[in-house]
């Protein structure tokens, strides 16, 4: 794409070399991964155009043209690295696949949980953001979620009468809920309440 | 208080007759309820010291006195208007009790639920909001919700080894996780929704 700024910096090595223009995908992706270390490394607000086109060596224009807003820029930025830590494995016990992935969500609140909580945070005044964070991560995840919660029902793992979408909201949703409505230190988010979760509710709490 | 900026409307009948000036106890409740409405008619950004002092008839100075921003201010008229809504019912039979309290939560979310986003939202890039949040609201609820649930466990009504503190998340929470990253319309947060999380948490999920 166009590298037009008077500001642009150097082309950087991700550049290759023999070709004049970078293909639109790999300008895309370097944007990205800028975006995203720039996220974690400062918060949403380091996220911006003149930040991330000197970090990954493109115009501000060409930023502008494909994201209306650093808001924008900085959701999707967070969805594609959310992408692959929070894959769901599937070895047949349901349990076991609920804790690791529960386990990885922790550690990813440890690690990061400020900036998430930033990015849902700057979401709920923004309907387009909103509807960003639905139907590019909410949505997804759910369903993810669900179609293994599906196959454990079939497998008879669990309860014929359990409601698999709510059950979502009170294993990832009770982490959320620590994360954006937090009671430190008495209450963090670990890998022990990612279990005491899991125990509640497969074992129910009823006497 | 002091009344003295030039721009203070005239006295509201809220000003008790024959009297020059108002217990400051009187002006920090107008204060509050003149915040509490702006915040519920036009979200957290309608509440600006302006907008308060000229509805609750008090100086733009003495709000400042009092509150140092008007997100702190939001956030005590916010934090004084829940108080009432979510008092917590115990006559004996706690699962009776919790779908009572949950579906004022949800009746709650329903009327005012994009204002609590927004100011839940706001707290994330704000150490001292959230520190308010944590403090005026989240350690006094968990609280109330936790000696209801003790009280239970004593009673017999919940399993020994149940993590009175994780259940806190698995009910309000899950309802906190629905409101601020949401799928709607398939996952509305609403009374079906709040039975279903106490079914699955006191039956339990597993086979």
């Amino acid at each position: 794409m166009e590298q037009t700024d008077i500001d642009t910096p150097p082309p950087p090595p991700l550049l290759k070399p023999g070709r004049g223009r970078r293909r639109a995908e790999d300008v895309r992706q370097a944007a990205l991964a800028a975006t995203s270390a720039l996220l974690f490394e400062e918060g949403i607000r380091g996220v911006t155009f003149e930040k991330v086109a000197g970090r990954a060596g493109v115009s501000k224009m060409t930023l502008y043209k494909w994201w209306s807003t650093p808001g924008r820029l900085a959701f999707e930025a967070y969805f594609s690295a959310l992408e692959e830590t929070l894959a769901f494995p599937d070895t047949g016990d349901l349990r076991a696949d609920l804790t690791t992935q529960l386990h990885a969500l922790v550690g990813l609140f440890q690690r990061s949980g400020a900036t998430i909580a930033q990015i849902v945070g700057a979401a709920q005044s923004e309907p387009e953001l909103i509807e960003a964070l639905s139907n590019q991560y909410v949505r997804r995840r759910r369903q993810l979620a669900v179609d293994r919660l599906t196959a454990a029902r079939e497998a008879g793992q669990l309860r014929p009468g359990a409601d698999l979408d709510a059950i979502v909201d009170q294993l990832w949703g009770a982490c959320y809920h620590r994360l954006m409505l937090p009671a430190l230190p008495e209450h963090p988010v670990d890998t022990a309440f990612a279990d005491a979760l899991i125990a509640n509710l497969f074992g129910g709490i009823a006497a």
